[in-house]
């Protein structure tokens, strides 16, 4: 059954508090302003999955339910799956402005898990497969939102969990109950709209070996379990999020990033879908992160057509047209479309697992990581450019001094231009919400960095098959004798 | 039925010689060097189109004969033609190093006169599109090969063709038979692949109007008809296609581009496709620069591998492995998959037509025209980069010196590195032929200028729509009012 | 005399309170948390400029007064004072990780005003240039700090000054006393550093004509005077700067910018050095911007220096070296060597002027502006790709959840790498700060846009000599024939 | 005395023919038509250094002779050589619109050894300075012109000098008269405009040492000394040479790149300025490296500028403005510029060595370098953009096929345009000619990789410095600990 809004946020107000800003413990979510922005972008998705318009695209007839659930919460079958995955994504950047990062982590991890456990079942007589689908279907059921959770605290990056002065630097086991719950410590670092979600999906943090199996874990708590405390991240420009008017313009999204602390949490069998299996970790890291990143290039193209937007507001504002911004326009259209497109690609071009899930192309969704490092950049600094010098900082007195009784008319009548001055500094303020403040996104790690995507590409990029197609084509057929690497180390 | 190679190059051997270079009448454009390599290039279609491994790519049961016919010569119908299509062009640069010009023009124009033909019988009561299908029946079932030609010569560029000194800038119809049939003159410019067709379709250049209605005219005629003379245009280091040993290194393949001179060729009826309907070309055009766009950066992705392979041997050559190189190779790869993944997303994205033809998506197939004329010459430059001084400008002595009686040992001792002189000779001049050379394709303005898919681009855009998810974001209801130009005008 | 950085704040400290921020007016600038940490910035300029190592670079003798003053209040001479001005400047961003903008663009216009006042007098008969001179005498003597203003609030952007509906959208003079004297009214946008400088100096905003010449002043007033309010633009994440903690992470350096608003402002003769002669504008700016973005460039590499080593610091503290990030490092030195080299060759490059001053090559200084809007950027996406996840957005729990009795020492457990927690929190943070936060200056329009520089460039760089350059290689006599433009409107 | 263009082409002809191409011995390299273009375009230095508008900077007084001499053979002394040196190289570019390579490397290698063999004297006793002043004088007297040559045929890349299997891979002395005079063997590869030289300045290929000091030497020989003999490279599209009419559009200028084969060459002492003298190689490289680099981004500046004015003739023979090029010409200014400006840059911000050179700043030099192997390209790929298809790749008939006599005036009429066909074509095929062909000079290797600069950059930057900025900023004090690398090994 499809939530309301107004559900959505009453599941949320129903919660244990574990969640901390400041200092401060947050009492009710959803009206606290650390956290109601989020909520409130959140709760987009339950508005707009009942309105005709955008029912096809944002849910899909469940084949465990038989009804109409949140496409967040299935598994992907085919290409329309994975070109709807992008649109939703894009979509909900245009609706809410920024990350909706609550679900997509948490749909891509349902999607990782689905092939990891099959394969897990098949390779060790595990009953993972089984369990996730039961779970899965009470989620659908319950329409709960779904957090997912990858980043360990990782402590010395020179060295692996097992190498750690302290052992924790990474979640893991450190008991079971014997009929398959276990007890989990560690933290999990920079998980995105924890505040707006009912549970959370744990992945291991990476691929693992032999002596790291109880690393190698993977589950589901509800966000408020017994153990976990979570604090949220601070982000650019956040302590605005206090203030009245509209230095912090957008009321209907915002981000959250969170550490969540687990000490000692205990999970019940049930939600446990990976308990020892490191030979399985890579399957999910790789059906994890290519899932992920073959969506991400629309998540940046949906924030990239409200630059677009915000820019040429501020342009009208200043009583321009967009005749002397067209060839930025296009660039920035250009910019979207080419990481959407990729992504699209990336998804299109993948392959069936047996499980019945779909799996992006690894090559193009890590192109599309990469891409999403350094594309968007361009854009924002083209959307600061035609918004000019007030957007590019907001650079603009606040909202608290263009009230003031003494000055506040004189700052009016001198940010007036084209429209009044409260639109212009609106519209201006969204510009650098875009691209200085609480609306920025960290997509250039989020979901791992573009370092680690090249390392993917590499793997992926059959080197030795394009030096045959060049060989060929000149008919080369002497062998060019490999390096001496011993005669190398002598120099 | 599938020719084979030899029945291919039978077939051009049957025709009259009107194709002039260098002042010269090539006689047999399968054996003289001018036009060889280009048809060697050719005929590695009706090589893999008989081979299992490819067959599935670039063949395709025709809803018209019932029998696997070549790809070049359907009308794409869904997403997974386009998805072929893109992949069949990828690897036909894969297999000869550049262009074959003479089949991918010709997919694309009858592709954008399927649904011109269709709608133009709708709308005017023609009967275009029977003779299309009855034309296309003939062509697949003679496995011909199917140049395209759309851009006129189009004299002074700030004119449109009435206005120009000389009627002919534009090819146009100066008779016609009273039974359906034409008399055209004109030109068409810097054609690829006509050495190596069967027959050339010819499309209308541009989006004409009531006045330009003589020039709305489209058909098919073959390469050897009456009244139609080529000229090939020479290619940068050409020459060397006359002289011996490996500075040319690509034999497999090659460009060609011609001009052709159509003095008063007389068409009949059954290949006219297009004769006044000026309102039509508008659907002729976008379709074409949409089907054609969406696989352009499949071209150049193409290019691309051979660039990394290449690159790569002239660094083992040099006695380097792929260390050092490693993000630039990546780089590479990156580059090619961005061009090659939005034109799949274009061709994926796409919509049906009432005719059947799938037309890609516009925005994105001119996005991807934009990218083709930016991303690719990074990649050459990175070729070069890797490959060094003696691949960047092809700086080594000739074969004919290395050869030299006198000096030509003392060279190949000096040239000589880790493989011996004559390997690394050949594989830097595949550099050199790839990024310098003979096997650079004119890729920025084939297929239409960059500037003119900005165009398109700004057309399919959807500035409003961006504008108001900006709005919506900061709930800004009041309006700016639009710019008063006639008071901009005064200042 | 120089004074001490005691002095300085003292000097301050003496001034009518006049400046607002958040509806609050500053009674001492030097200790509240909203300017403090400008004025500290500002201060090392008079920390260094009595310490030998710097004393050369910032100071220099005044032909004026005979002793050594400091740089900032001269008028450059030849290239030697261009490249110490960018080595200065430079020197500045190192110092204090971003702008001092309350005393270059003072600097830049008393060198603007410098030629403009003597060819003023020439024309005229004015005596503007010894007025400045005795200003400056005195200015030298007094040590003071100088800020500078041009940019007016300028209203519609469609219309000049004197189209727009309040005639106070550009700062304009309403009365004269006959002895000189005027009294002004308007405002000055986002002007830099005002909160910890003595005086401003009032620039034309624009290049005016005859109909304009209310527009045509230029004077100085001490930051203090009647009339005169000034209101703080708020910047990313100032609201830090009223927090205890690293989170605002530096103490030494900040940037303000102000909006200055004149209400019938009385500015005595001695004070005023262009009022009513339009003619004169174009000198003044085009000195002005000469001289001003000349040295963006060695700014932004100022800051870019600081990026590279706090990019290196979060990636020790994570636990590695430079080795992986050796190539993106050197791209980041690339890009400030690139900018700062372009500068010093603007300034090198210049000319000497009548009145003594050195005027700056304008087509290299616009080509360093243009720059200044693009090439920073990707330096801080190459600081943010080095430094990771947690520095990207500043994305760590606040110094306060750090301190927390409950789960603070939990998070320093899982913030520790190779460092402790509070190390790795404050580098990262200083990341933030550069890249995302109060350290980052408006430098794309600061200066004017690089849109303006390009109108600049076209108007120096001499179209029609390089296309004389390529008719002569090719002995190319004949003419084109211009393009009849009166054809072409009749398309 | 300085020479006419009449007197060098004399002093060329006098010498013994020892130049080779396509296997063909070059008689008279004045009249031959695969050197005569180069040598034309050196000429053009005897040309301007008698004319009043460019002596003074093509020449400049010697404080050997006192009397006016080329600059090409003097020692920079200062910022203000530095500064002609640059503008010198631009201005043959734009004269020649290509290298004329003859000389500045020459140039470049008189000026490394100045310091070097300075520096060598006071080290080992040796008298290779005064030996160096007695040859410069003279070739002062004799207005000689001087390639040089650095680069090393190099064997395999993995390996130096001593690991090779063959000992002459670098050139190396391999017998002593005793008396100071050397008999030397090896080659030379890729030396520019050997074609157009009197003498050839040979440098050590890289820095040695002590086991490698046979390698360790520099000399100057005629370049028709007995045992050298000369192979010309071949370059793109250099048929062309052969042909007549105006494919090849430029007589005025060309590049050679020749390999220079050393058969027991014998100099004598009075020639040769460094044997054996390893220690010194490292200050031979780098003075190279620094004064070739500074002066590598005017050269492509140079270069630049004739691109423009040759895209623009286009545009203006199809019938366009500029305007709607204006953004593109624009960015073309702004690469040219930023190579020249930085290499301005590197010239003036150098230091005087005690032989009384300048020495360029090395950083900047380097930056220079990597600049110049990517900003030129975009350069041209703009060319190629407003040029459009038909200069793109020089996609038009031959000049024979355009006198031909059935077909050429047909090729006429269609290729006119606003300019009749003649000029169109003349002016594409420079666009070709300088961005595909005969005219591109290989500057991404030339005077060294781009590689190589980023190692001299790192070896520059001052990584340490740049880190403590960012410490003393937020008053980092706790030492973070060097990497445990034992540690990692055994991960």
């Amino acid at each position: 059954m499809l939530k309301t809004p107004e559900q959505y946020k009453e599941s949320l107000r129903k919660m244990r508090p574990n969640i901390y800003k400041f200092g401060e413990l947050i009492k009710d979510v959803t009206t606290h302003p650390y956290t109601k922005r989020t909520i409130e972008g959140h709760s987009r998705i339950f508005k707009i999955q009942r309105e005709p318009e955008f029912q096809e695209l944002v849910t899909k007839v469940s084949p465990l339910t038989g009804d109409r659930v949140s496409r967040y919460l299935t598994v992907n079958e085919g290409p329309d799956d994975m070109i709807a995955n992008s649109r939703m994504k894009r979509l909900m950047f245009n609706l809410t402005g920024t990350c909706t990062g609550g679900r997509c982590v948490g749909y891509a991890s349902l999607n990782a898990l689905w092939p990891t456990t099959y394969d897990c079942d098949k390779a060790h007589g595990t009953d993972f497969h089984g369990r996730l689908k039961a779970w899965l279907k009470r989620s659908q059921e319950a329409d709960i939102t779904l957090a997912g959770a990858l980043t360990d605290a990782k402590g010395d990056r020179a060295m692996g969990p097992c190498k750690q002065s302290d052992p924790d630097m990474y979640l893991h086991v450190v008991d079971r109950d014997g009929k398959g719950g276990i007890t989990v410590r560690g933290a999990k670092a920079m998980i995105c709209g924890v505040a707006a979600a009912n549970e959370i999906f744990i992945l291991p943090g990476g691929v693992y070996k032999e002596d790291e199996k109880d690393y190698a874990v993977s589950f589901v708590v509800p966000r408020d379990i017994e153990g976990l405390t979570v604090v949220e991240a601070r982000h650019p420009s956040d302590r605005r999020d206090e203030e009245e008017g509209f230095d912090n313009p957008v009321a209907c999204g915002g981000i959250t990033q969170a550490y969540l602390l687990f000490e000692d949490v205990k999970v019940p069998a049930e939600r446990v879908f990976l308990d020892g299996q490191f030979d399985q970790t890579k399957t999910a890291i790789t059906a994890f992160t290519s899932a992920y990143r073959a969506a991400i290039g629309s998540c940046v193209a949906g924030q990239g057509d409200v630059m677009i937007g915000a820019a040429m507001l501020v342009a009208q504002a200043n009583g321009l047209d967009d005749k002397p911004f067209r060839d930025r326009i296009v660039q920035m259209v250009i910019n979207n479309e080419t990481t959407f497109g990729v992504g699209v690609a990336s998804g299109v071009l993948g392959k069936k697992h047996p499980s019945g899930a779909w799996l992006a192309d690894p090559l193009l969704a890590n192109v599309n990581k990469v891409l999403v490092g350094k594309v968007p950049y361009e854009t924002k600094v083209l959307a600061q450019d035609i918004a000019g010098g007030i957007a590019e900082t907001g650079c603009m007195p606040s909202f608290k001094d263009l009230q003031d009784e003494r000055y506040g008319k004189l700052l009016k009548k001198y940010l007036k231009a084209h429209s009044d001055a409260d639109t212009r500094v609106k519209v201006a303020r969204l510009v650098e919400w875009l691209t200085m403040g609480a609306g920025v996104p960290g997509c250039m790690h989020g979901g791992g960095s573009p370092e680690g995507a090249k390392v993917l590409i590499r793997a992926n990029m059959d080197l030795e098959k394009k030096i045959e197609m060049a060989r060929h084509l000149i008919s080369l057929e002497e062998p060019i004798p490999p390096k001496d690497k011993e005669k190398d180390k002598k120099r």
